[in-house]
């Protein structure tokens, strides 16, 4: 990437496709909402002096990765998983009209597409602009490369809801069938303030500050049309995309996704993850569906559990994470091997226990269903009671929310249970991606 | 690093140097709770069957830094800031004793050895002890190398107290004059809950699952002992300790710890950090001071403000960090420079405002005094009104506490502190470095 703003200040040569000319006048308001004039005066930022000015990509690392945010499907799902997460769930304003809705959408595009290359939310960013204006940019990422950031936007039922009949968005009509909130699981206790959510930003990076970047100038743009519901903090991925990442760790101690649909697994990737040509509705043909459940784990009971115990449960050793009936971590499952044949640290009739995790989530038990994980580990400080405020922010990607519906309901004798409570919980329409020049769910306002 | 478990199952060979043979039988104790007469099956772990044992090593990633973790300085200090922290404070139970206190000193900093070089808490590990035994390393961690790991110990002013005239570790003699809560500052406005403790543990590492993964098992190891009182994740550094680290920047979007203390730096480390030998008490001799605050950064309200008044506040150039008095980032100040010469972002009558952030924390007002940075950003979720509830974890070490109140009652009239709130608070005596063989605090008992 090449530097942004020249030392002369002349305007910026634009290297990012962008639906708009740059963010709305609405979105640069939010950027300067409180202080009267100043957004009319960011108009003629990119003119203005620019002593200051540095482009953020002027340090950035050779070596970091670079996402494209236009394409086919978005961004973050099939992307190798990155190390760090920021997600966000907004409600829209009360007031807040379809032209609300379609503006923020297209500023968060642009700006989403801007950062996703290592840039400012917009050409006169955080120190390019007038001094005697708000910066466009929050300006913490300055120095940062892309750092591999991906931005993933979505639409939640309460998105299409009509309200005392009035239809706010004009889009109730366009609701998939299958947007419908989550139904409950054995084991849920949903904190209903750290559930749902009009929309979803899913912000990956492999820096943490980036990621954290992104999800806060998203917010700030939002100003007046849409307020930050819920968001959560994640490290330590707990799947893969692609073969050539190492398998994580959960907090459990377990190697995790190690059956996970592969991003050159397309096939798969067709069958289980992309909504197709001929689903309802056709606008969300490329698309996906993401479902967020927030898991706390009882880490120090589970601390406290034999080894044999935990391998059981789980169904597979710890050390490498084969299946308890044998060979290495990539060896199929099988559940009918009798568990004399499996070494010491199996128990029960046969090698693989009738509810341990691996049995009860393998597609071979479920008709042949799988769904993309792409969640993360947490910890959220402590409880009162000195225990970690720790778990799994499980993210699955899936053609059908019933995937993921069939899938947990297979869960509910999962002897891992016991060591889980489900505390949040949301489920979105995840549009394709945009084309260059337009924006994330512009097939949903045709 | 070798793998430490051959695949025959022979006792491992001890690579690091230990203050004990192993974990203490409490220590043992303390992970086996819970399980009845575990804890004694344990004890003949290390010989036990093998078949799923590996080496946290194995994987490990051949580049990965590792810092000794016994010296004549307490690692984590001076050591190259790592990108992410879990901080830890803890109290001690109210039936602990002094034995209690010492073998928990000996048991942290056996573990914290091992952990420091990539290794398990113990040589069974996670999965290398008996399968009718809860694992003594929770195993989040296996196959991710030290990734700098560093783990720091120290005392609070608490641990000194006695209680009803009653000296519960006999130490009450021994307590540093100065160690004492920290006085009330203006903006203050402090969580109990969130300040002080009877001992903390600092863990820093280049993988925020590693420092994780360290709080997780001294916490588990002091079962019985002490309890986590309160814990805090931070993430981007804002501090360097070597100067071929870049300047990390704060959620101010400001560079940060341009004229921190750098660890080559010895005459400064010896003047600013490092007790010394002839100060009080004689134990302390070669360690230091840690404050730690947990400062809100009302984010939301800064990033409304003009970029000139932001400059202003601080004192230097958002882009670059240079002074406004002129210059490049690490050009000194000069607070006598007339506004006219510096540009068009300087506001009042000299160039760096005289209530500016850099001019009252400078040690040209503060008789030279300096302190060592070594703060991290932080993001814990969003408030109720849909802000980001974000700041700064600010941790500094000194020779002395009174270099840090003396510097923070200069900020009083700082720019800066509309746009901040104080919410945690802690003071803690960091005794030097153990010899190979010792213990973190053994010369506090002899």
């Amino acid at each position: 990437m090449t530097n942004e703003t020249d030392a002369a200040g002349a305007a910026p040569a634009e290297e990012s496709p962008a639906p708009t000319p740059g963010l709305s006048r609405r979105g640069l308001l939010g950027l300067a909402a409180g202080v009267g004039a100043a957004g009319l005066a960011l108009g003629a930022g990119a003119g203005a002096t620019a002593g200051v000015a540095v482009g953020r990509s002027r340090a950035a690392h050779a070596a970091a990765s670079v996402y494209p945010f236009f394409g086919a499907h978005q961004a973050g799902i099939t992307t190798p998983v990155q190390d760090h997460l920021h997600f966000a769930s907004f409600d829209m304003g009360a007031r807040a009209t379809r032209e609300d809705l379609i503006e923020l959408l297209q500023d968060w595009s642009y700006a989403a597409a801007r950062m996703s290359q290592g840039l400012d939310v917009s050409a006169t960013g955080a120190v390019g602009g007038s001094p005697e204006a708000p910066p466009d940019d929050t300006g913490e990422a300055l120095g940062l490369a892309a750092n591999g950031l991906t931005i993933t936007i979505g639409f939640g039922p309460t998105l299409f809801q009509t309200e005392d009949g009035v239809d706010r968005y004009g889009i109730a009509a366009q609701r998939p069938p299958q947007l419908e909130k989550l139904p409950p699981f054995l084991g849920d206790d949903l904190d209903p303030l750290g559930s749902g959510g009009d929309l979803f930003v899913q912000a990956c990076a492999d820096d943490p500050q980036v990621a954290v970047h992104a999800v806060r100038n998203l917010s700030r743009i939002a100003f007046g049309r849409a307020t930050l519901r819920w968001s959560q903090l994640g490290f330590g991925k707990t799947s893969k995309t692609t073969a050539d990442q190492a398998t994580p760790r959960n907090l459990f101690g377990f190697k995790d996704g190690t059956a996970n649909i592969l991003a050159d697994d397309t096939a798969a990737l067709d069958e289980h993850v992309w909504v197709g040509a001929g689903d309802e509705p056709a606008w969300m043909a490329g698309g996906s569906y993401l479902v967020a459940r927030k898991i706390a784990m009882h880490i120090e009971v589970w601390d406290r559990v034999r080894l044999a115990e935990q391998e059981r449960i789980i169904g597979r050793d710890k050390g490498q994470g084969a299946p308890l009936s044998g060979g290495v971590e990539t060896t199929a499952p099988d559940f009918a091997a009798s568990s004399a044949a499996a070494g010491p640290a199996a128990t029960g009739a046969t090698a693989i226990d009738a509810h341990s995790h691996v049995r009860l989530a393998h597609p071979d038990l479920n008709d042949g269903v799988r769904i993309l994980r792409r969640g993360y580990n947490y910890v959220d400080g402590n409880t009162g009671l000195g225990r970690l405020d720790a778990g799994l922010f499980f993210l699955s990607y899936q053609r059908s929310p019933a995937q993921f519906v069939g899938l947990q309901k297979a869960l509910s004798t999962d002897l891992m249970n016991e060591y889980l409570t489900h505390i949040g919980s949301g489920l979105w329409a995840v549009p394709p991606g945009a084309a260059a020049g337009s924006y994330v769910g512009a097939g949903l306002f045709v």
